[in-house]
């Protein structure tokens, strides 16, 4: 049985206290969050502690931390975290700026623990399941890559204005998406964006809308879409042309109940966000964290996914100010 | 080329003059109808020539003649055209009672003329397919056969009185469909129906809506589900279940647009009616058709076609009447 | 909180200890099994005890029991529950017989303890929202139900000789949710059926594919097809036909890839069987039995229903043997 | 009834040919083809006569010209037909060099008579639904569209040698589109694009794998994919995003019929090829064109769409070669 100590009580954190809590050999052991109220709740509601991040750290009982808490955070917790030689789990990004997350992975390097950064949709059962159907051959070499990757609806003002940016934000995971499915590193990089979405979304210097392009060394391209705001739910999909053919994963619908009548057919729309339609993949990525604690798996994604994905979104953003394509 | 003499020159009979016209091999030489003006109409269109019965039928330029008059001229015109050695093409059914059906094919038999009987639905893309599937053995023998036949909306009670019943008019198709596909003869047929669409249909002693269950003496079943109303369309569907699997063949839909917002996906309904879903079919059945003037086929749906799917009609109405299952 | 006995330990009793351990209200109080070592397993697995029947029955501190053991211990296992003044979730069938069933009923009655009896299929969401919809108005009056029940593969032939028979084994899902659906009980019955899927099915004096037909005293007709195995998972599905259209509750697919190449569109099969594709049934009727113990709510599948749904499959039997409609 | 002179008797002329003679408003009147046998073929099919490109012109009897002969002779031929006060029916491209395209259209407007240019695209009833549901409003202003487009298989590299290149060949029915559906001129173009299908069309200087991103000045952005080869049939797909949701145009599958078994459901592929999924399309636009020559209507893609949508393609290459934005 590990001891978790999570740190983080908010949307996400609450997330994983379900999974550590239902995982047969995982213990929710401590919760440390500034806002009290928070951590009161999840402690309650699994028997956990109350720690503050001295306590949480020097805990020789305390053998995983999870690290959900505010972005800034992160590569502190992280660091501290190694030092005190805990097995990492922290939530994407490691931080905004990069020089900062290679710093906090040279850190990380020479503590010599294990660090997860938490690309939730590389558990995604469909994604990976496309995947898996592409590394058996199913459609030969892969050629072009869709990723569509579009919210319910937009965040408050004051998140985006503390995001980085959508492409730091929102693209991080489909660019790290492209790099998992492909299986390389991107050569080149294009990017167009608009604020179609909230003025006030312009206003703080950001955008809502965005189509990248990326090549890579074996010749193959990877498109992604983003928007702040679909209109019909969550969209998440992949479709991936190969030599041979074609596989796509699809939206999971709401409900599988139609009404036909004179209009025509209405079936639901896709789930509503990232709660619903990644619930399996948190699970399966805390699964795979557990088996990096027993020492029976080495990270999936670790701090080069982080600081990879964190590079193409400076370049991309790089490309939408300069009207060129960069070269990686 | 083949002369041909259009006997009927209303909404079916429309339709087979615009492929007999299409047809390389064809030419619609002559219109009879005692309705001078749809006559005068298809003639201007395809110049043709109007005769009378007599005429057509003596004339040695005329190859085979089209029954698409009214349902009780049937019978008359297939014996006339027999013994006038035309080769016969005739809209279902050859007539509403069962002895007049066994008369008139006797007269057909003794004349060695080829009577091809339009069971248009065998002649359909999707169906066919399906047929040759199973027939190439994909799911094994076949155990369930379930068909779906619902017309878009109610004929007028008009016609309902003189249309010999639900079972004659429409269900008869569902009938030579079972048939064809399961290729065996129903050796127990049971109906159940209710009058929930229109009361005037109850009314005039017929039912709109109903259930079929036959089953053959390879212990294969089938049933059919009827109504005269759908509200969303023309529902043609046929799932056939064997022993390896399963076979569907769905609707076409009016396009290939979907809407997708707040409440849902909104798609197109299945085409509207038999003159847009079974087009191609009754494009395929003339081609057949005029194989077999040409000696190149036999009919693949002949009298013996006719009088099985009337015989059937028949029993499902004695079934209904008595509460019975009807042993055949 | 609630303590729950759980009588029972197999493959249903497992699925009901994770649904009480779960819930927030409820504890898995102890487990009684003939077969000690499934009931050590979940003993262990959730910190439960071990009791005998006598035990469990007399312990002031259970609350409530689930009866999940073998089919002919139910009626007796209810009856000692309701003189034990405890509220009673029992799995369908209360019993193969008709008469012991109420017997059994009378004695529940007699002691005014809540009988809620586990027809799954109705808190199916798929199946529930369709009932909304159709509650709503969405299609108007019913008019035709058809309900599609189909397993992936057949079950040992031991399992068939102690069924009942498969209309008291399997139909009786579908009995009830016709019920369910259409909101009457049926005044005709109708049943075909055979044995195509294993032979040693049929020399066990029972079938393995079935139709049935019932009517309802608004007219409304209700078909079931079923099989014992159907080739490609476990077939679910229902289609309400109204005045204004259709409803249609359709198959939850494995996943949502998809593969295109030369041969045509590859996508998943349903989910496998009842364990996958019930999953949330189990936990929605849990949860509704909790609000059941609460006094919260009253038994929305009751005594009666598991009175209702036998007596039809006693029915359809009859109806099977003779030949004949069965009116009701 | 218009006489039509066919320019061009190969496929595509055949094509035109059929939906000329089938319109009850025109006649296929002559055939004028430098290799005799083709011209031959439909001269006999349709009763028309040959004619020389001197005769067609100077023929009085003729009203409307057909020009789908080499796209080297598209220019030339336009010129001759206006400076003949013919309506002019063009095949896409008028010609592949932009400059000649502005002079040819030059001379059209001299001569004052209508040019329509074959974008046949923009007749197909799935693409023109979702622009008409677009222009009612259905989901606000537009954001995104995604346009995918991939041939089923490679053309010969003499073809591509001579083809202009991707760009102008291929992708310049998906600029027209982008046009379309938008309803603006896009002010930024990007494109990448890989050598990935066929060796030897890397070896004649061209790529048969394609991105591009158009930015438009309302902020409104599309994207373009294409291959030379899907493996799956003819794949031509439209997502338009909007404030409000989400339209999308689909393929047409060759079939609605479905196998299902243990590896799941076998599906039907999109239509094989343009001659198969655009047959409505070419009837549309005949249609159309009919109404140009009867005064009922102007060409609603007309020089000025052929010279734009060439205009997009020289730019997009010109991106492709500088792995920059293009600014329009």
């Amino acid at each position: 049985m590990f001891n978790i100590a999570l740190f983080g009580a908010g949307r996400i954190g609450q997330v994983h206290a379900v999974n550590i809590a239902n995982h047969k050999e995982t213990h929710l052991y401590s919760v440390v969050d500034p806002h009290r109220a928070s951590a009161e709740t999840l402690v309650q509601k699994y028997q956990a502690k109350i720690q503050t991040i001295r306590e949480a750290m020097s805990d020789p009982d305390v053998h995983g931390v999870l690290i959900a808490s505010a972005t800034d955070t992160h590569a502190d917790l992280i660091e501290l975290a190694a030092r005190h030689n805990k097995t990492i789990f922290c939530e994407k990004p490691v931080h905004l700026d990069l020089e900062r997350v290679r710093q906090c992975l040279a850190t990380v390097k020479e503590c010599q623990v294990p660090l997860f950064v938490g690309f939730n949709r590389r558990y995604d059962p469909q994604f990976r399941r496309l995947k898996t159907l592409f590394n058996a051959g199913m459609i030969g070499k892969a050629e072009s890559l869709l990723i569509t990757s579009r919210d319910p609806s937009p965040p408050p003002v004051e998140y985006v204005r503390v995001s980085g940016g959508m492409f730091r934000d929102m693209t991080i995971h489909d660019f790290d998406m492209a790099r998992f499915i492909i299986g390389e590193e991107p050569c080149a990089i294009y990017a167009q964006g608009s604020n179609l979405v909230d003025p006030a979304i312009g206003q703080a210097g950001d955008i809502d809308t965005a189509f990248i392009v990326m090549k890579f060394p074996s010749g193959a391209m990877a498109t992604i879409t983003n928007s702040r705001r679909s209109g019909y739910g969550y969209d998440q999909r992949l479709e991936l042309h190969g030599e041979k053919g074609l596989l796509t994963a699809g939206n999971i619908k709401e409900n599988s109940v139609e009404l036909w009548g004179e209009e025509g057919c209405l079936a639901a729309k896709p789930e509503h966000f990232f709660l619903q339609r990644y619930r399996e993949a948190y699970i399966a990525e805390w699964s795979h964290f557990v088996d990096v604690m027993a020492g029976r798996a080495i990270p999936e994604t670790n701090g080069i996914d982080g600081e990879q994905a964190l590079y193409l979104a400076d370049k991309a953003l790089e490309s939408l100010l300069s009207g060129q394509e960069i070269k990686l």
